[in-house]
């Protein structure tokens, strides 16, 4: 038995205690003999594809409850896979014509389909492979009769070990069961380290080798905190962690008390602590959380996980929905961000040489004004219903806007034609994420009525490296100080015409980070919700006069490391 | 006949006059049939072997006459395979042994080795599929008697129209006889621009469409200053542009004479014209068009076209080579600046999601002393032979530049106990070509010993998009009032330490920025050698004063469009 200690990055906090469940694929492979009585292989492949398909509708109800709708919507992708007469037909005729066994006539016709699907010129055909092969593997395990490995059917208490795990995965984890992960690669910012903060799961991601270590039920700690992961722990480090675990719960009661509470600085300087979210499902979780408005609402999810875009009145429930939840408190809607990294199916996008400095975001809805109208439409209709703020994404120059906004107002004057009830009061801003304006921002301040800064992109494109990338991720310095001195020409920008600024990216929440925002005067700060009431306790000890005296010291400063180290210093 | 007008991008000066050459792959197709006799048909491949290699060896030897050894390379490459015997006796096996005929025989084996090749995970292996691709189809055109078009056997005054030239096309092109080129694809810095440039060759880029509508023979006229190509022009146009020529060869006269001149504002301010250069070659256009130093020596060329690393040798000889030619000018030698677009065979670099966000130029030799180490030693032990200057690119944070210069001083220290002479005059500095640096440009000033803004990459980064990216090509905006703050905030912060500022970008030359530039009090101008003069020739008639008189103005500017008006007003 292997005692030992893997470090990883600290991607949701929180510690955990259980045993390892191994998230892999088991052995699938067989031998392929002749059959004598082809009905009985297609009895056993009927038998297979039933249970598969049972369990992909738990999966999807299971999903639906959790984590919503959006989320549930690629089982029902999946189920419409094993329902296609058009794959299903054919492996049914394999057995019968060519006496083969139902393993062998399953794998044969499906690789056929993943291969024709896989070669075409369409990033939504590709998708259907990529469908084909999730489904095939789970109906061959039945068809084995192994154990195929399943995330939502975990029913006791385990952490989950994987090399990585997709979007899907995450989104089955039972949060009854499943105490904890840790995966071998992915960042703080990766999808599932978002994801596990808002099921608040702890996680350690981006050990490197943590499935290679750790063998099925292995004793685990988790240290979400700090981002270690212990392996077969001894009795004193259990005692110890539950220790730990017990300050953790503690530490959590005390945040609990804030909830309700707006937030000062300790000289009673007020900021605004706001969330991010992706669908209306999320808004319980930030009001449970104390969120005072959400600062970024990322619409792409209604895009994600369908064949088509999503219509008017589906956009327009949503955004209700999330308007009318938080009952007058302000509600930041981002216009579509795809490209990128985030790919839609059905549009069929470029590919591109270089996709982060490529047509997406606000780029491609100026040119695809089908797609962006209808979006504005219903955002402009949902409007009545509560504080919204309109925000552009990825602009990169003043005509950007002018022209996004231009389409707004043209929007707005058809829907007060047609009759619809429309605010007066919508601030129309855009996210500060290209150098190119956080560099202008004084000029840009004269125009928008606020800015949120993106700082995930920010920091990408102003230090050129990929935050993907391993090999550069180094370079990926929130708090280096050409980042510092962006963020403060935006602020400053902002105050100097009367307007406000705020922040939407991962650094909001960050405990050397909001020092030094507090210090620059950013005025709200959005966040994942689990994060706000961690962030209202430290504001509530931080003095803001204080901060504001390091500024300039900070801005001259050389390296991250200098600053991280001052901080550290004067904050303890 | 067609009569049309075609606009494009303007790449390289001047004006052409004469029929269009096609440059494209003949129709190689054959019926396969059976042979009687494979003696005949192995003496007709060895003709085809053998007149393929003369032809190969007069391009070698033409292009290291006419752009230099580097450039050859490539044709040694070629001729290798055609004296394979790896790749030979298998098709001429597959004559003897299946009766088949040399075309097909030569077809099959090399699609076979091509095949085989591509699919390697080894950039360094696809390229020779690259060139087994190549030199097939001119083997193949012998086979089947047709003619193969070869830039450098052209024996009469054409303009070339290509969909894209490729380095080794435009490396081929014979200055006496190709006075024009128009291609469909490529931009301003695209390579086949930039060679235009240094060739003198009057050329129209991006046109999208001059292949499907011009026809071989076709009259043509390309306006390498307006971007225009006209195709089958009457008299009368034809009469105008002679006499535009004829204006461009009398301006051209007149720059001349300010060859050997310094360069000098109106009011008496002087700044420094230099040049960029990839080879020791290059040196010699430079003298010729009055550059007062080289601003950018890319060192690229000795690692390219190569099957494994340059030796220390070899690149001392480089550099000693034009340290020498230029006579104590100032000489500013970038380190290896591979990734991004720029690959290497033999180095096997990962292939990555956003190559000009990855792991390139400094990033990679930090990571490779043993790459980096002996360059440095090369430009040390050359640095006795002239004004040398080293200059980093890619440089994002203090601790890259720290790191690069100490493995410098390490090697510098190793040389001397060797008992080699080191200049001790040696300036350290810097690319600003990542808005990190050009943000905190204050806090680099105290390190390095200069700056050179590298525009093309500021300003890609600056924007957030890919300048090679048609989609978005449009936010690539040299006048963007981010770019030029950035630029402003570099050149005060050199000027504040006593340090001097240059740029070595396409920007430098451009005659819309020099009068900006001017006034924003950049020291150091490095461009394409064939700018040089122009760039002098308007200087003289700038006022420095009057242009650092509207500094302030234009950079609180919108965008680059206001900036154009004004400057185009300004200066007419």
């Amino acid at each position: 038995m292997i005692m030992s200690n893997v470090q990883g990055i600290a991607a949701s906090s929180g510690i955990a205690i259980a045993k390892a469940y191994q998230l892999e694929t088991p052995d699938l492979s067989f031998e392929k003999v002749s059959i004598d009585n082809p009905n009985e292989e297609i009895e056993r492949l009927n038998k297979a594809l039933e249970i598969s398909k049972q369990e992909l509708e738990k999966i999807k109800a299971h999903t639906k409850e959790a984590i919503g709708d959006e989320h549930a919507e690629i089982f029902s992708a999946h189920l419409l896979v094993l329902n296609d007469p058009e794959l299903i037909n054919p492996i049914k005729d394999k057995i019968t014509t060519e006496n083969v066994m139902a393993e062998a006539a399953l794998d044969e016709t499906a690789n056929m389909f993943i291969d024709m699907f896989k070669n075409m010129d369409n990033a939504y055909m590709r998708e259907r492979a990529a469908d084909i092969h999730d489904v095939t593997k789970r109906v061959m395990a039945h068809l084995l009769g192994v154990t195929f490995p399943d995330p939502a059917l975990i029913n006791e208490e385990v952490i989950v070990i994987a090399n990585d795990l997709t979007p899907s995965d995450t989104a089955q984890l039972n949060r009854d069961f499943v105490k904890g992960f840790a995966t071998d690669i992915g960042g703080r910012t990766s999808h599932s380290a978002i994801m596990a903060r808002s099921l608040e799961i702890p996680a350690v991601v981006g050990t490197k080798e943590v499935t290679k270590i750790i063998k099925q039920g292995d004793l685990l700690i988790v240290d979400g905190n700090e981002g270690d992961v212990i392996i077969n722990p001894s009795e004193d480090q259990i005692a110890s962690y539950r220790q730990k675990q017990q300050e953790f719960a503690e530490k959590k009661q005390e945040w609990a008390k804030l909830k309700d509470e707006p937030t000062f600085s300790s000289d009673g300087e007020q900021v605004e602590l706001a969330a991010n979210i992706g669908t209306p499902e999320d808004v319980a979780g930030v009001l449970a959380n104390g969120g005072e408005g959400i600062g970024l609402y990322r619409t792409e999810f209604l895009y994600m996980g369908k064949s088509q875009l999503p219509t008017e009145e589906e956009q327009f429930d949503a955004y209700k929905s999330v308007l009318e939840q938080m009952e007058g408190k302000p509600v930041v809607v981002r216009t579509l961000d795809i490209g990128g990294d985030k790919e839609l199916n059905y549009l069929d996008l470029p590919e591109e040489l270089n996709p982060f400095l490529g047509f997406r975001a606000i780029r491609f809805c100026l040119e695809n004004e089908h797609v962006f109208r209808p979006q504005l439409r219903a955002l402009l209709r949902a409007s009545a219903y509560g504080n919204l703020k309109v925000m552009f994404p990825m602009i990169a120059t003043l005509e950007e806007f002018r022209k996004a906004k231009a389409l707004l107002l043209d929007e707005k004057e058809a829907l007060q034609k047609e009759g619809y009830d429309v605010s007066e009061n919508i601030e129309v801003g855009i996210m500060v994420e290209i150098p190119s304006t956080a560099v202008t921002a004084k000029q840009f301040a004269k125009e928008v009525d606020f800015f949120s800064i993106g700082t995930n992109d920010l920091i990408q494109y102003t230090m050129a490296a990929d935050r993907m990338n391993e090999q550069v991720s180094y370079l990926y310095q929130p708090y280096h100080p050409a980042i510092l001195n962006l963020i403060h020409n935006v602020i400053e920008a902002a105050h100097q015409e009367g307007k406000w600024a705020g922040m939407c990216g991962e650094m909001a929440g960050d405990s050397i980070a909001i020092p030094i925002l507090l210090g620059l005067g950013l005025d709200e700060f959005s966040m994942s919700a689990t994060s706000i009431l961690p962030a209202r306790t430290q504001i509530l000890r931080l003095s803001k006069e204080e901060m504001t005296a390091y500024k300039e010291q900070i801005l001259s400063m050389g390296t991250a490391e200098e600053v991280v180290e001052f901080i550290k210093e004067k904050t303890q």
